[in-house]
Formats: C-alpha cells, structure tokens, sequence
C-alpha cells in the first residue's frame, strides 16, 4: 500500500470566471482513480464569491457580538447571515453554517484576497466539486475524485489542518464495520474520515503563504465511488452531537 | 512539493519486548528526513502495556459513571486512573488525560487485543517515540522523525482520523507567522498542526483490521527539527480552551 501526493506547479492567481479544470489539467498529467484536492479559495475565486463590507447593513445581534471579537459589526453580520447557529459568540465565531460545517467565522476568507475584499466558501461545496470533476473527466478521459478543502481548527489542539468541504466521488467515510481485528473480534471503530485524512495530506503541501499551492494530486488510493457522495454525511445530527449540545446549552444559561 | 506514503509490509504480531526499530529496518530501506509513522498499538504491546480488568477494583465514582456507558466499572476505572479529568461522562467518556491528550476511554484500547484483555497508550509517548527514533537512527545511521499514532474521533462531525499522539524529532505544530499572503498581508493563520496531518495521511495506509499495517514511512517532507519536540505543543491550556471549560461548566450545572 502506497500512494504519492504532489502538488500542481504554476496554477495562476485566479479570477472570476477562470476554468479550474483546464487550468489543472494544462498542468499535469491526470490518471484514472487520482484524487484531485483543490483549496476551496480558489473555487470561491473562480466562483465570484468575494464581498465587500461596505454593502452590510449590521443587525442589532452583530454590533452587540462585535463587542466581543476582533471584527467589525458588518463582518459579524455576513457571519451570521451564513450561518443556522452560533456555538460560541467570543472570543471567536464559532458557528454552524447552513450546509451543517461547522467553522470559525462561517469560512470567511481575508487571506489572499485584495484589500478590504473578503472570500466566501463555495455554496454548494458538494456541487462545486462536481463540476469540476465532472470538468476534468471529460478533458481526460479518466475517471477521478475531488475534494475542496478548507484550513480549521479543531477542538481541544492548537493548530490548523485541511480539512474536506466538498466532495466529488468520493465518500468523506470508510466503513470498517463487519471487519474484524488481528483476534477475530468485530471492530469498534467503524467510520475512518479518509476525505479530512486526504485533505490534511495535501494541506502539507499547499503551504498557506505567497508561495502557496491550491491544486494536490493524491494518487494510489483506491478510493472512488460511483454512487453520489456529499460531504454531509460527516456531519453529525443535531440529536448526536454531544459538544453541540453543551455548547447552546451554555450560550442559553449565560 | 511532492511526498509518498508506503506502508512497511510484514511487520509480525508484536509481543512484549520487540525491537520496533529493528523490525521496521530489517524490513524497509530508511534514508535521512523519511518520517516513521508507527501505530501506538505496537508501541504499546512492545511495552507490554496490556492488562486485565481483573486486577481493577473500582471505587464508587466508577461504579456510578458505568451505569451511564456500555463498560463495566472496573473498565470505567481504568479510564479515570489515566485521566486528569473527565470532560462527557455521557454517552461515551471523554477525558483528558494525565499529559493532556483528550480523547475517548483514556485511549485504552480492546481491539486488535487478546480476549479480555486490554491495551494502554504509552505512558511517555514522545519518550517511546525518541527511544524507537534514536534506535532507528544508530542502526541505519540516517536522520529521521517518529510519529506514534492513535485513531480520535473529533468534535462535531462523524469519523475517525489517525492523530499524534508522541513525537520525535518533528515539531507537531509548524509556525506560518510573519509569513505574507499574495496581496503582501500577514497572515492570520500562523499554525499548521502538520503531525496530526502526517499521522491522518499515514492512516489511509494503516487500516483497522487483521490486515492492518502498523508501520508507515513518509518521504520527501522537510520537517525534521533538531531541538526538542513534544506533542505538548498542541494541548491548549486550560485558560486558552473555551470548548472544554464549557463542557466543565455544563458537568457542575447538571
């Protein structure tokens, strides 16, 4: 078992509009069953996806929330106006978004972006990645997978990693249920995150800076799928999230 | 910017007192910079950090806390031995360890195990980790990183991924301060938790089952440190994480 990871030199600074796929496939050789990793600033890019403050009228709920984070009253309105629920109001923006991700600040973007410009995340992730994959296997010929990775942190740990918020023949989850262990006893752990695993793979070589990298192939993972494939299914209902509870608990009792 | 993942092939069931290190090197080529991504499972058993539920009486915070999870008390004692605290008490514990890992049941572990017997972390993983590292390096004369791994599951979305859980050589958080963006602005993300995405790119490879590979090699990543490198890098402090003294709260409210 192997499978190499490299990263797609050259990709240009991206504009509304450009052509993802051709931009990649101009620039490297695609084969059958790789697995295309793309930073979803570029998707938002190519989508049009960035926004001015100066267009936000703040709510009553943002200018009391600004209080307490780092942001101007406009910013945490465009927060909210992507989001179902706020997890934790201070000192960041912990929030639900109304696709079920959950991230700080609603994925907003004020990195690599011109001045005073912010960079939503993709709608429809899910169906993002599908046009471009979609895009790319019939520039090809190949059969392939996409992911759209975004960078979060994460509970409990310092640190960001990549992680999937759109998926393209790929299930974001392995299923190891009914295997069975070196002693013959059935697996406790059934559900491997192979998409957020993949994605933090690549997030190794896209780098964050000027220098950085949009566009990993992940080749030798036997890992597609022909079946339609969403990035929900990784997110837990609101009944089976355990942390989700306790946090609105909180935010009520305060 | 390229790296590949191979799994190290025929590693033996592993007893107590294996070499790890000369049975990964009788079984693989290791160059300078390669990092070794090994499973916690072997590291554990090579410690013979197996044991019996037999041999645990459980007190009466146990036998309270079992009525409440699928465990005995006797395993529910165990979990609150190697922990500092217990942050969900409730459908599954969650706790955080004595050096500051949080994760489920204390990582004990009764998979991959003989029957009725069960398997602990290492008690110093960067420790096990620096002794398997130091080990490899005399043998092959090279320089390398170590990363001991466990399988978390993480807040809010379904799933496991492979995590660092001990260090060698590696630092598990790499630092993008004062680096710029491509519109020349600092950027806000400033740490990338790269061996937690080492350990979940090494995961795709190791598997859960009878035909797991416990060992995994990557290669072509330039993030070998010289100084002292510890998982501790990663653990919030108890002040900076807002999540888990939410969760205390909620546990002293109900």
């Amino acid at each position: 078992m192997r499978f190499e990871a490299f990263a797609v030199k050259n990709i240009p600074f991206i504009k509304k509009g450009d052509d993802i796929a051709q931009i990649i496939c101009e620039r490297t050789n695609i084969l059958d069953g790789d697995i295309i990793v793309i930073a979803s600033t570029i998707v938002g890019k190519a989508e049009g996806r960035t926004f001015s403050l100066k267009d936000i009228v703040p709510g009553q709920d943002a200018i009391e929330l600004s209080q307490h984070v780092r942001f101007p009253p406009a910013f945490v309105q465009a927060v909210l106006d992507r989001s179902k629920e706020c997890l934790i109001p201070s000192p960041v923006l912990l929030v639900e978004m109304k696709n079920g991700h959950i991230c700080i600040n609603a994925g907003i973007d004020e990195s690599n972006v011109e001045d005073e410009m912010f960079l939503d995340l993709p709608v429809n992730p899910d169906a993002s990645a599908e046009y471009i994959g979609k895009r790319i296997e019939s520039l090809t010929g190949t059969q392939i997978s996409v992911i759209i990775t975004d960078t979060n942190g994460r509970a409990f740990k310092r640190g960001q990693t990549g992680v999937a918020v759109g998926v393209y023949c790929i299930h974001p989850l392995k299923d190891w249920k009914g295997q069975k262990d070196l002693f013959g006893k059935e697996l406790k752990i059934t559900e491997e995150a192979v998409a957020d695993e993949i994605a933090g793979a690549s997030n190794l070589l896209m780098g964050e800076g000027n220098d950085g990298c949009p566009v990993v192939i992940i080749r030798g993972l036997k890992l597609r799928c022909e079946d339609n494939a969403s990035v929900k299914e990784m997110y837990r209902s609101d009944n089976e999230d355990i942390i989700k509870k306790c946090l609105l608990r909180d935010r009520t009792q305060r």
